[in-house]
């Protein structure tokens, strides 16, 4: 892995954060080195000017996860918002990888801004549930993941997501009923050896052949021409990913291959990841369930987990609070405000309490579990109401509406 | 390719074979020495003791490729045989790579084998058409092989397969219309390292991953789960293979697979290579026209490739061949004629005449140019009987008809 990896100077010694699809961690208490990680995988940096720009063409702010650096490093965002402001279209992708049927808090995250994108650009959508993948990788049957995929849709629609805008699909269906999926899987795969998947994925010979082929699954939604339903053919709609930086390796291979193919490479908007309770050393994982706060988690589960695991950023006493502050940059319940905290304001305000001293992590703990306990809830009750048939519409291969 | 090399002794050198599903070459004008590959393979030879099972059990005699050795190999026949003893079921499946629009007779070998199966045993049918593979493996598109494909289904058709017995189907189709076919493929996928195809195909780290991934896809036909419309769901039935042996590679690992996934291991039967018109060192091949008679022929095109091409086995002159006699071993003309002539007192007729050397090679010639002028005749006008719609009826994904 260590193509993927970003070094970090520790006490002197040059450590190493490790960022792939299947891990992710570093050696700091303030996580990933986002900086480095840029440089490394040779993206941009969203910066004031795209930001700006963002909000001069939309007419309306950014989402807090873009301004506050929550998504933070992009691929090409310029050339779709060229097309944007030529009235052109474009395509969000997004996706999942079921592997479990609870889904916590970071896999919110990429949804939640996907959700932000589709309303302010008014684009069709279509989600990639990956259950061939966890199939793949995990100790868990075909028949297991394939009925993951369909839990996990639940929670995806309770997001909020305009079904005549979006189209939801799990590979294992949708490989069955579509050709040019499969076909376009197999133009990636003809363009991709085994040397270049061992270089960007780490795979070795003991690795599974399901495995190695299985990044041509991820590539293969980048092109309109996967969803003859929604674009009738047209090969040119440009497509932009919003997703976690560990999924970029899939996007970097990807663009590789498509001027090969003539078809457009996907633009990508990399959000940073959602930290453990135990703090920003490694990634909130379901595998590790004192790690996550669920979507299923009652209000109690979610206040007991919050006071028992948060890694906190305060004094070791009290008295050593008061006197030398807080670090918000460790604080794993002021790390989580920074997601779920809509109000500028009283952010600011509850960073400079708790770095002067004045508030406690018990206060910060207090303000997360109320704003999670009602996130949860309202999400549980949205979820409730998503029945088997809205599931089947939203995963009907069908024409969406949009103006183009 | 070492793995599957056979050493042949020419000259007091050790020779090799090469017998892959890409390459068939022998240094031996008698071509590949079978009983090595028998041994090399791990095969068992089909024996007189099996011939007579097989005609007291059907009440038949044997089709003559069984009984010169044409089809000279075979795994678990015996269990087949007793299978249709009891009266359970099986099915059968053969493929082709369509990366030709026109076929030549070696291709017609297991067709014509798999059709006597089919009437002998009556049971179903599958037939892949590897257009996934032809556009991994070839310059040619995607669009090319799939065309061809459709195009090749006339040709198998042609040859007389019953429909209510039969589905035809290309890769391309079948695995967008059904899911549990790409399911089978993922398993077959988790459970076969780089390593192991490594081993058995001689790929290397600049193979491209569709090829690397691609043997699973060949395995999943001999799993009646694959096919629920025919099967309906049965997991169960087992497969019996007739193919040339340079396939056995597929076979072989989807054998060793099989058990793992609780899946019954796939029968075969083997054939030898239908040889080049310049001689058995090299099997017929359309990527090398003047080694080929096609099912498109003209009568003159066959006579005027069999009189230039067709190795002789004769002597140099006249003189020298009534002397020391013909080979037959080596002479190509009495070799198709073991193929196509089904009189089994004529051929052993022709067959000693030419040996003792009052036959010549041109009179070998002139009665084989009669046969297949007739059989490709025969051949032409059955398919352009062949319409679209019974190529469409062939390749519906339907229940067949079978007393199971």
């Amino acid at each position: 892995m260590a193509e993927l990896s970003v070094e970090n100077e520790v006490n002197g010694q040059a450590e190493e954060d490790l960022v792939n699809p299947w891990t992710v961690s570093s050696s700091s208490l303030k996580g990933v080195d986002y900086d480095k990680l840029i440089k490394k995988f040779g993206s941009s940096k969203i910066d004031d000017g795209l930001i700006e720009r963002m909000e001069k063409l939309t007419g309306k702010p950014v989402h807090h996860f873009i301004k506050r650096g929550i998504f933070f490093s992009h691929r090409e965002m310029h050339m779709i918002l060229d097309l944007y402001e030529k009235k052109q279209p474009f395509y969000l992708y997004t996706g999942r990888g079921p592997s479990s049927g609870s889904m916590h808090l970071g896999h919110l995250v990429p949804f939640i801004c996907t959700k932000w994108l589709q309303e302010t650009f008014d684009v069709p959508l279509v989600i990639q549930l990956t259950d061939d993948e966890k199939f793949l990788w995990k100790d868990l049957t075909v028949e297991d993941t394939h009925k993951l995929s369909f839990e996990n849709a639940k929670d995806i629609i309770a997001c909020g997501f305009d079904v005549n805008k979006t189209f939801i699909f799990s590979d294992y269906d949708y490989i069955g009923k579509c050709s040019e999926f499969y076909k376009n899987i197999t133009r990636v795969q003809k363009l991709v050896t085994f040397n270049q998947v061992k270089g960007i994925f780490g795979f070795d010979d003991s690795t599974c052949i399901g495995k190695i082929s299985f990044p041509a699954v991820q590539a293969a939604p980048s092109f309109s021409s996967s969803f003859p339903d929604i674009f009738g053919g047209n090969k040119k709609v440009p497509c932009l990913i919003p997703c976690a930086i560990d999924q970029d390796p899939y996007f970097r291979m990807t663009r590789d291959v498509a001027p090969r193919l003539q078809y457009l490479k996907p633009a990508l908007l990399h959000s940073s990841f959602f930290p453990a309770l135990q703090g920003a050393q490694s990634k909130m994982s379901s595998s590790d369930p004192t790690s996550s706060i669920f979507l299923t988690d009652t209000p109690k589960e979610i206040k007991n987990k919050i006071n028992k695991y948060a890694y906190s950023g305060g004094g070791a006493t009290v008295e050593e609070h008061r006197e030398k502050g807080g670090n918000v940059e460790v604080d794993v319940s002021y790390q989580y405000l920074r997601f779920f905290l809509d109000d500028d304001e009283k952010l600011e305000k509850l960073g400079s309490e708790y770095k002067s001293g004045e508030l406690l992590t018990g206060f910060l703990k207090k303000e997360l579990i109320t704003i999670l306990q009602e996130l949860i809830a309202d999400h549980q009750k949205r979820r409730i109401l998503v029945t088997d048939d809205d599931v089947k519409q939203f995963m009907t291969p069908r024409k969406l509406n949009y103006n183009y």
